[in-house]
């Protein structure tokens, strides 16, 4: 029991951390991400310092993996992507390809997670896009949901909970309430608890 | 317009306190409410102090609106729905009825709903059922949105925010964190702020 409880410990945590609207929501109709509001009192610092590892998939992973910001963007911005840069980068993506900043998985998905998981050390942020995320939730792959609920009701759009084969049981683990209004709620599957 | 203050804070407000899935659903894709905990933590008396009148849809009514638990219920229970039943009640009905437990109005909705809350004293609940709620919601007669938002995910059914004419922004008034892992988020439409 005690060793087993070690070494559950031990694992990284996959965490899901996106921005949701009030009707759950990833993104508007027409993909607006307008309502997303960015707030200082968000500390995602805090949370980048507590991953060392990025999952992505193979389209976001061409538009955001190595993205350079401007040279004229602000101090923070540019230390912000440095600490991003700096993490160790898997790829998830049905093209084999090699590439010197990251790691491409294209099969053995489950496996390949869990074995991932085993290195230890900090956590692992799962950064999309939607359908990583969408597998990712429909096989039970993600340990902790950072969502961050937006005070706006869309009517429509793309869900972040859709197609899942049986319903998902969540604790709640804490809530951060930000002064714009986004109330963060963090969960781990039930399963883990 | 401090005149204009004061009859604004003397308006009754209409409340909509609901039960919601953390992907904004009020019912599963088979009317499932199972997902929803009673916790007695959560001060529903102290909800049904605020308010004196009750709004329901005609079949809502016919339901719940003279509802009486069982002789063998909890005292808990019976005092419950001495409560309720001690409020004024409203039916919104396309049906021209009476009844001497409660008030029918069949038309000219935008008209009596804005007489009501002249009345002053305390506040509305708009009770449902889902017909009613979404006129509500669609006509932005709702003043606040008092939502518990459950740990559950179910990917499917009844969402709370359905065919609205355009986005709703909302102002966070409050947040209230339940044991059983429920989140009350409190909000009131941007425009009354």
């Amino acid at each position: 029991m005690y060793k087993h409880e070690t070494l559950r410990k031990a694992l990284k945590k996959v965490v899901l951390d996106l921005a949701v609207t009030l009707d759950g929501f990833i993104e508007g109709p027409n993909r607006e991400i307008d309502w997303c509001i960015i707030d200082d009192d968000m500390d995602f610092d805090g949370f980048l310092a507590s991953i060392d590892t990025i999952f992505y998939g193979r389209v976001s992973y061409d538009s955001w993996g190595n993205f350079q910001p401007e040279p004229d963007a602000s101090p923070t911005e540019h230390l912000l992507w440095k600490g991003v840069h700096a993490k160790k980068k898997y790829v998830f993506s049905s093209q084999h390809r090699h590439d010197d900043q990251a790691t491409f998985i294209s099969s053995d998905l489950a496996h390949q997670v869990a074995e991932i998981k085993k290195q230890g050390g900090k956590d692992i942020w799962l950064y999309g896009g939607a359908s990583l995320i969408k597998t990712f939730i429909q096989s039970g792959f993600i340990d902790r949901y950072r969502l961050s609920v937006h005070p706006t009701a869309l009517g429509s759009g793309k869900p972040l909970f859709e197609d899942l084969k049986s319903r998902l049981e969540l604790k709640l683990i804490k809530t951060n309430v930000f002064k714009s209004g986004v109330v963060q709620l963090i969960y781990e599957p039930e399963k883990y608890n």
